[in-house]
């Protein structure tokens, strides 16, 4: 049981327990990405049978979540060139080419994104122990931006639809706001799928709070109350040596947080001390649709992501 | 033989002869990606043989190739939040957690990217025949965006390393600035790698260009003088009924182009007539050395764009 | 008395009536600042006798009115290098000089800005009757760029506290949402400040609202109901030859619009078509409080904008 | 005499020497501005004799000087609407009104600015000697933002053309690039234009850097070789106890550095220690053809930055 008022203790002994630090060497920057290996990779492609694709990514749009907390803003997407401009004669361009250009100002956490290694500390520590002053500048992740990344996070992908499996059909496929998701939850999905977890998995945790945005508007999608996984997770995510984790949530652990007087502790304990990549604001639901009517969960995800030198939460394109 | 001095009568030839406006419906947002279907997804995915995965991206990084021409600059990325000011108690977070995050600016051409089907107009046309002034105005396209594209540029990839086969090992497997590829060198390339082209393959054209700009620093890697495809390739392009084609350089098409007062004109025929996906400023060169070591030139490939909603020129991950 | 159903007709007419095209010769690009000539700046400077200096700009702060329609978010500002990497060494600079630098990205209109003269259209016509698609294309205003106006803005400023007289002492100085203020109105402020508004003059009408969005929070301050200027103005706008007017409000005129069908109808007469500059989001309280303290509401007024290339709507720094 | 090799001890001198680190108080967040006071406000306006108005800013322009070095890229400014979509009726909008908007991104330092009083440390110490990381983390400059300074920054300006007293008519009215100004070419101005220097005022010291820049091309004008204020002037700064200095230069003073290892050691001594606000890339040729014609040197100048909140290195809007 987690004793509400004291989130400190509750995150030492997480941290102590679950710390990966040194696991893969000192000048390690991938963390638990390591564990995907080209084996795994192997496994990950034989599972195309149908050959279809999803995007598991949400829209860069301005009509997006974001509110303006932390100056997290939606994209503001402008036009450098347009059609218009074209069609009337305005561009100057030889043998009648036209052409239009882009320019995107965004938070790299306004939608679909992975949170690097650089993107939390613990008490001063990033990732691997060392000191966050001089991992994240304001240069940028000085040492595990996540250009380290853009290879190799594609393998085996497993949907954990707990939304669909707990929620329930009467529940529309949705887990209420504040409900948080415990290992027995991670459980009873796999068993309702009949899907193995494991070492090097890349694991997406459908909750149902996307669809509900999707049906209802934003509202407090971005930082409200939300469905996620629980702190006690913590000892699940290290134990089955999972890649990745990804959920259609703003922040993957439930919110508000189970301490009184918290802020994202999950990701304390899973970023800087376990190494663990955590995606969020992902789109499940069509994949989640697929598994549904065919009953297989498990697939060949690739998820790179843009390689902003020194980004620590950065867009991806997930797609199986 | 091209007239050099008539652009305007090639660009209209090639244009008619190698149009497909219509040949997937008048609602079409994809064109050539149309070419890729479930069985191609299949076949690419049975490629996977040792596991091994590539970045095919150059970094989104400040110090890159672009000079400001049209204002497309390098991207901006800064910090929202650093590791300094969480090591030094500025943020107000509690229980010792510290965050960092980011923005970035940038135009969406600026480092690996695709073209969408909005990005080039002919005569005021744009994709399957649309006016332009329809399709992108300055609230972007508002008609084949590369949203649409977000799932489906996932296939069989197969890279021709023109650089290595025609350049020669002698020539550092680089191609020269102005050197135009034509259907010869592409076909010596695929005999010399055994291996075969066609409908619905993502092809991946190496000149070298970047490993000269790599070693060689920028220079005029954006926009100058560059090894590319030929205006002649357009007969080509079209007969493989390929679905897209990328490029290690700045602008897919050999420059300066090969009519005396010119800008892009294979640009002009390829994607608003033929509707084909082209990508620019891919790093190929790791994936080179690794086809060159083992033989083989063919393998499994995403590369989705990030679905910023209306974009032209998203940047994307290619990874194999 | 306004045809509420008839928004076109009263534009027409008052544009027809009020426009100043060809009065300062076909090539103008000031429109009504024309009226401030050095016998103005003369007389503004006269009026300097206390010497106290008030900056009528509101900040431009993220926590701003924005709520990013039309993309139009609060400012989003950024360091580059900041004081705590100073501290911590990590910026590499010698003998112990450390740095800050920064970055904005903002819309123009984000926070106290001018209109300007392409900020407007009337059924395709730019100021001056010029097309307005050779006026503002993708690269910004080519003609009537907010840099011909870095120098002249600056001359003698009158305060029309019409809050203070309308809304009365009660009302707290504020008028309420939805007041639209009229000619007689404009005139009440005159008579019971005892200030005479003329030809070059830039008159600043307080409306109160900025003050209560201070005291509530913003709210719906950007775009939603307001007190403003009637549409029934335009000739009092024509008349007295003003070169300017600004407002503590988003829109400048009453909102809702007096229209059944409408947006900003008087824009669209004053801009095109009479050549005014028009200021919004002005932050004139303390300006208010001193004028009402000594009975003087005229002063020297310098307002100019930020000469951004082509700008259409550039912040100001306006102070007295 | 400078001694070249050491530059830590000639700063350290000058920091001691040339503090006002108390004189305000505590709280103080104005520096010498504080030295302008609303008698020299009157002062300055008693100047404006025959009301001529001049911008001395530079445009802010994407054809500006820029390069990328620090992230300092020229302003991208784009549209959100524009008349183009106007015409062609792309807007939505009833009643014919039509409009553009604008967006821009920025480093605050691009074009004319002042160094706000957070922008320069030394050994880790801000203005006032308060700890550099406690005044400038990620969140901006959280004490002497500029926005304190929105309103005081006019006064009497006076133009101290060194280009055109020292470089001479047969020079162009020019320094030539690594020309130290010291204070006896400042006296030799001050002599030449029989104008008096002196507490609260306002310095604008022309190099003649800008024309050459001007006629030219950029170059190297932002960072590399130029003329400038020497090292040995931060006497002169602080004796003659002005309010605020700003040149035609990118970097204020002399570059290359008077040391052998430096980076504008000037900075160093009069922003944090002397409580300096520095002006650079300013235009100042209009002005100096006006003074040279007349003989007058002195003038009515109001230079309020843009208050963004936090901000250290404003663009502002000087003029006379």
């Amino acid at each position: 049981m987690l004793d509400r008022t004291d989130p400190e203790s509750a995150i030492a002994a997480a941290a102590a327990a679950y710390s990966n630090w040194g696991r893969w060497g000192e000048d390690d920057v991938l963390g638990t990405v390591n564990f995907i290996d080209d084996a795994k990779r192997r496994e990950g492609a034989a599972l195309v049978r149908r050959g279809t694709s999803f995007s598991l990514s949400q829209r860069f749009d301005m009509n997006g979540p974001q509110k303006g907390w932390r100056r997290r803003t939606n994209p503001v997407h402008t036009m450098l060139d347009t059609g218009t401009d074209a069609a009337l004669g305005n561009q100057g361009f030889p043998h009648g080419i036209g052409g239009a250009d882009d320019v995107v100002s965004m938070p790299l956490q306004c939608s679909t994104q992975w949170d690097g290694l650089g993107h939390i500390f613990d008490h001063g520590r990033a990732w691997n122990g060392r000191p966050a002053e001089k991992v994240v500048t304001s240069e940028g992740d000085l040492v595990t931006g996540i250009e380290h990344m853009a290879a190799p996070v594609a393998g085996r992908g497993v949907l954990l639809d707990v939304g669909r499996v707990v929620g329930g059909v009467v529940g529309g496929g949705e887990l209420p706001d504040g409900f948080a998701i415990t290992e027995e939850h991670l459980r009873a999905a796999i068993d309702a799928h009949g899907v193995a977890v494991g070492r090097g998995d890349i694991v997406c945790v459908r909750t149902g709070h996307l669809s509900r945005a999707r049906r209802d508007g934003w509202g407090d999608y971005a930082g409200g109350p939300a469905p996620g996984l629980s702190f006690t997770t913590a000892s699940w995510l290290h134990r089955t040596e999972i890649a990745a984790i990804a959920t259609d949530t703003w922040g993957f652990e439930v919110r508000p947080n189970e301490f009184d007087d918290a802020f994202q502790p999950l990701h304390q304990v899973v970023i800087p001390n376990m190494g663990l990549l955590v995606g969020e604001l992902w789109d499940l639901d069509a994949l989640a649709e697929d598994c549904a009517a065919d009953g297989v969960h498990e697939f060949w995800l690739t998820a790179g992501p843009i390689p902003v030198t020194g980004a620590v939460a950065p867009p991806s394109t997930p797609s199986r």
